[in-house]
């Protein structure tokens, strides 16, 4: 059982990453200081690098809790499914993480990621495979039609989730997000599911 | 006739954007000095106010420049066409979209442009509206499925062609651009072209 002190110091930890996570998706990596997160959270700036060392390894717990929160939604089943079904259940794991409060921060340390020797630039390629490997089992279970591979749909829709989302993000009151998930998912049923489904 | 003197700012100008461009490419827009700038183009210091004002200004001519490259890749054509010829020219025009190397700009300052009040917010969200509506325009040629608007469609194909470049920017060893944009057209072509296409 954990200690009366060991309990006080996991909720600050919890309230340092919360506060950090939506400094970083608001104004981004860099512009973001240990006094701003001090701020936000409510625990003295001195106690900061004690729960995380360095600003890069905050970065680096708030990407890694996000990350468990986006798991979290995407289950696979132990039992096998009907094809229709696995797809709904790829959907409705894509919508939820869609509406995820976290989903902006990604957005805002791609760029971060995107330069050359950042620290989570390894981990985002991590995301993307795991968000990509949802799709490829699903389609592997599949009869694909001659010259489509599950690696390339998989990238095709994978991308197509990502590119959805920030167009929304970047105007909410132009995008429908789930008319152009329901558009994705009739473009997919036509490549690979049975007619009728 | 420009006069000598004309011509010669025109270049200077031309020197400055370019330099510019590849700095916030790299390292965002935030990060990049004058000093930078300068050093990069060769243009004394003092002199890029003197073009464009403030850094914003830099910034806002930047995207101009880098909008006014991606229209001159996607025309349209003034006869009415083929329902397979206009996709493939759609296709054509986003992988060569993708083959610019002011696509990355586009990814680094999409963090800006998501801010709140920020200048270029507008221009991103009239840039979204552009590659939309040439999707859009070729749609609405065709006899769509029902219950499958051109718009949530458009958003559709857009996002995908988005989602598919920020994965091969992140990860360019594991990412085939050319498969996924190929199994996107095949997705694209199962729902809205005659069977046969």
């Amino acid at each position: 059982m954990a200690t009366r002190r060991e309990q006080t110091s996991h909720e600050s930890s919890e309230r340092i990453l919360k506060a950090a996570a939506e400094l970083f998706a608001e104004k981004g990596y860099r512009q973001t200081t240990f006094a701003d997160v001090a701020e936000r959270s409510g625990i003295s700036r001195g106690s900061i690098p004690w729960h995380f060392g360095s600003k890069e390894g905050l970065l680096l717990a708030v990407l890694e809790r996000s990350v468990s929160l986006i798991g979290a939604g995407l289950t696979e089943p132990d039992e096998p499914e009907e094809p229709a079904a696995g797809f709904d259940r790829l959907v409705a794991g894509a919508q939820a993480l869609l509406e995820m409060p976290t989903t902006k921060l990604f957005v805002t340390l791609l760029v971060e990621a995107l330069e050359p020797g950042s620290p989570i630039h390894g981990r985002y390629v991590e995301i993307h495979d795991t968000l990509r490997g949802h799709c490829r089992r699903w389609l592997e279970q599949l009869p694909l039609p001659p010259g489509l591979s599950a690696d390339a749909l998989a990238v095709t829709i994978s991308g197509a989730g990502i590119g959805i989302h920030q167009q929304w993000l970047l105007a909410p009151d132009r995008i429908d997000p789930e008319a152009a998930m329901a558009a994705l998912r009739r473009m997919v049923a036509a490549v690979v599911l049975p007619v009728g489904e």
